[in-house]
């Protein structure tokens, strides 16, 4: 086991590592990690830079939990592009609870019924009903900072970056198709400024979602091809290809769903930027090992390690 | 409507007024909320507060995910005690994917299978694992900052103060019977000094849970005989009797269930604090107004509202 020579390492030797120095705390099932407390001030570092960043747009500030009506995914078109994927919510039947010693693990007994709730997969989805039930955009748009907000995905792996839960810092944009582009590649160059100032090599280029099924690589190359999807993306463990930020153009998709209409009566445009918090904060242990007092003085001291004593 | 005498509403007008002033962001589910600018400056306020009482402790930090391993809650007696409560995860069946046009609301088509996944509903229960795995505890025992925790409950109403998803402020302790008991009672001492900085009227009683069934009320008076649970109460829109805080002791139940064992080779006893964040940031806009430019200058001053400029 070596820190100093990271990116000889697999991912599972990674992930065993992050285990030891108590940096992810496993549950038990694959993709469902707690956090130590140098990984929290490692994370709240990178939450907090990125904070600094996002004032500069002066957004409005809002913040939604893990959980939605399940009509939301199938309004944005997730449950049709990611089926596999999608998570929802079931309780135990109300009127057998009293006829069985309940257990959760006992799937087989038919004791659980269907909510009307599904795990949110992507953070910006309840903000555009939230903002279209407002009325009108103002001229200038609107400009959103959604926080470190959860998300879930149904996707159990013992990848240290494919987690089951985990953390999105979510910023969107609403307006113009002008005004929204343009936010976007202005956020592209400060992503870009954020990963120097870290000391991560990442690329950015034109990406797409893993859309499902047959039809999905039509949908992808679409995606690609309009440029309505770029990740930031770095090496973890000696494997390249790990996107830690996406910067994602809908067009005017949700403004089409949502009724989210411009001071000038034309249809929205929308973007969002999302920054994979804990994928930021794996790429850092990776890149700078996973003793936080050899990271580099400025790396330590942009992430403000110096003053949590870490 | 009026902010001026907010004890006379009850808590459908309190809600309206919440939703009206954008504080609470209606998702279209029951319970189910997100936070505007405002209110996400008070609770944000609120947890900076409780964090500065945390650091006396000098805790270890951990931060948990909303979702556990659905073997938890039945290992901590959850499933049983309040089976009502329960959330699980459950996905659409794989091998069934390609043949439907997908919907989560389409619960009828039997298409969803279930995962080992369930919501987590009370912020402490990852914990126990996680500190027994490292082995037995140190003469002090250990004392933990689990941070706001994100909880779910299967719970929906209309009422603001029974939410489906909100954030525990929680905090843990395990050691001796006389480690931990020593804690909660200094625990309730801060927090009713807490409440009496934000001016909240708030009471400190033995409390028990809401056990399910026919032996539930045999559970109760056993919980409150025993002093188990203690709540931090206020009212709120005029109606008594809402807990802002609990206070309680676990005995060794969770030393037994996850063989956590104290220095001199006890089981240990445990106990955990929590603070329901959005209970006590709704407990302060129907105290002191929905407009935060009118609550009393100390309020304002403790919460750090003026710093933020609302």
């Amino acid at each position: 086991m070596s820190d100093h020579h990271p990116h000889t390492h697999g991912r599972g030797e990674l992930m065993e590592r992050l285990v030891a120095h108590g940096h992810l705390i496993p549950s038990g099932e694959p993709g469902v990690y707690g956090r130590g407390s140098v990984c929290e001030t490692v994370y709240s570092g990178v939450d907090a830079l990125l904070t600094h960043n996002v004032r500069q747009d002066e957004p409005e500030i809002f913040r939604f939990p893990p959980l939605v009506p399940r009509r939301l995914l199938d309004e944005v078109g997730y449950t049709e592009s990611f089926p596999q994927l999608c998570g929802a919510v079931v309780c135990l039947k109300a009127d057998e609870l009293p006829r069985f010693k309940p257990s959760l693990r006992d799937s087989e007994s038919l004791v659980f019924e269907h909510t009307s709730l599904a795990l949110l997969p992507a953070a910006c989805f309840p903000a555009y009903p939230a903002v279209a039930r407002r009325g009108v955009l103002a001229v200038n748009g609107a400009t959103l900072d959604l926080g470190a907000t959860c998300v879930c995905r149904n996707e159990p792996s013992n990848d240290p970056v494919r987690l089951q839960v985990f953390h999105q810092r979510e910023l969107v944009r609403m307006g113009t198709e002008t005004q929204v582009l343009e936010w976007r590649e202005r956020w592209m160059e400060r992503a870009a400024a954020i990963c120097e100032q870290v000391q991560l090599n990442a690329t950015f280029a034109v990406a797409n979602d893993p859309f499902f099924g047959r039809g999905g690589g039509l949908l992808a190359r679409n995606q690609r091809d309009a440029k309505l999807k770029y990740e930031g993306v770095v090496s973890i463990a000696g494997t390249a290809g790990c996107a830690v930020s996406s910067f994602n153009y809908h067009r005017d998709q949700m403004g089409k769903v949502f009724g989210l209409t411009c001071a000038d009566g034309s249809v929205a445009h929308t973007a969002c930027v999302g920054f994979g918090l804990e994928r930021i904060v794996i790429a850092l242990f990776d890149r700078h090992g996973c003793d936080v007092r050899d990271w580099p003085e400025n790396v330590r001291r942009i992430l403000d390690l110096e003053g949590a004593c870490v």
